[in-house]
C-alpha cells in the first residue's frame, strides 16, 4: 500500500522518536506549543530586517538553516495535533472551507486595505 | 492518479486561494512568517494559564478553537514554504535523522536535566 | 536633576545608539516588532521543557543569559513605542486602569477557572 | 520621597493588583512569559500585512490598540522580571553596553548586509 498521508507517516515517526528517548513525559500540549512558537520565532529571524522583497531571496547559506527551521515548525505542530488528539489534515480542509466563506473571493480580491480590514 | 500526498494537496489548494484573491502580492516569506507566528500565539494563548497537565485536556468548546489554530499554523507554514521553494516533506525527513544523530536515544532517554542541556 | 524615568532615559540611549550606528534606516515598527517577537522567544526557550515550579528557579548560568533576554526585550519594546510616538509610561498606567475595570478584584479572585474565562 | 523610576513604579502597581486578585499563584516565570508572547503578537499582528513604511503610520484607530498591545507587553515584561529577582533597568543598562562592544559603531554603520551578518 503507497504512502497516502505525509502527516500520518511523520506523525508515526514523531511518535517512535520520543518512544525511544522516554520523552513523552515532556511532551504536554503546553510545552509542545512553545517549542513550536521559538523554531518559529528562529524561522523569523532570518527574515526581521530584510525587505519583503529581500525575503524572497535567501542567501544560500540561510535558505538551509531556513529549511531546517520550518521543518522544526512542522514537527512540532505534528506531535502537538497528535497529543491533541487533533487530525490537522481534516482541520486544515476545513479551515480552508471556512476561509473561503470570510474572505469572498469577489469582495477582498487585491487590496491590501480590504486585506488588512477582514 | 490518487493524491499521494496531503501537504502538496494543501500547497495547491492555497495556491488557488491566493490566486482567486490576487493575494500573492502580501504573501512575500516576511509577511507570512509573522501571520503564522501571529496564528502559533493565538493557539498558544489557550494554554498559557493552565498547567501543563490541564493543557492535556482541553474543554469541548476550548478544542474547536483550539483545531482552527492548528490548522492557520500548518497553512501558514505551507504557504511560507511554498514561496521559498522548500519541500517540507523531504525537509521534515532530513531534519528527523539530523536530530537522531543530535540526540542518539541511548544518551538523553528519560532526562529533563539531560534534555534541556541539549 | 534627578532621572525621573528610566524609560526615557532609555529612550534616549536607544536613539544614540541607533543615530551612531545609522540604523534608523532599519528600525521601522514592522521590524523592530519581529525583533522583540524574536528575543521574547529566546526569553521563552529557557522556560519551554521546565515545569511551572522549575521556571521559579533558574540556575545560576541560564539566570544571565535571561536577564539578557528580558533586557532585549525591553529595549525593543521602547525603540519600536519610540518609532511608533506612544509614550509607554502614560500607556502602561491607562492599561492598568483598564484591566482593574476588566478583572473586579472581588470577581476574578484566586480562580484559575474565572481567570481563564476572562 | 518622590518615585524616581517609573519601571518600579509599574512594578509595585502589579504586585498589588496581582495580591488584590490572589493571582500570584499562576504567575509562574513560565506563564507569564507565555503571556508576554502572545501580547506581542497581537501588537505584531497589526502589522503583519503591511510593508515596513505602512507601519510607519498606523491608521488613528489602529493608534490606541497598539498603545495597548504595546503596555500590555511592557506590564507582563516588568512582572516576569519581577518574579525572576531581575532588576530591568540594570539589565537594560548592562545590555547596552554589551551592545555596543559587539556592535562598534565603525564597523557596522549603515549597511543592512553588515547588519544581518552580526
Amino acid at each position: 500500500m503507497p504512502v497516502t498521508s505525509d502527516l500520518l507517516l511523520l506523525r508515526d515517526k514523531l511518535r517512535v522518536f520520543a518512544d525511544e528517548r522516554d520523552w513523552d513525559q515532556f511532551h504536554t500540549p503546553k510545552n509542545l506549543c512553545m517549542a513550536m512558537m521559538v523554531e518559529a520565532a528562529e524561522l523569523m529571524e532570518h527574515f526581521q530586517w530584510l525587505t519583503p522583497d529581500q525575503s524572497c531571496d535567501l542567501a544560500a547559506k540561510n535558505r538551509d538553516d531556513v529549511k531546517d527551521e520550518l521543518a522544526d515548525v512542522l514537527l512540532y505542530l505534528i506531535r502537538l495535533s497528535d497529543k491533541l488528539g487533533v487530525d490537522l489534515l481534516e482541520a486544515a480542509l476545513l479551515k480552508i472551507e471556512k476561509n473561503a466563506k470570510k474572505y469572498p473571493a469577489d469582495t477582498v480580491r487585491g487590496s491590501a486595505k480590504k486585506y488588512n480590514e477582514y
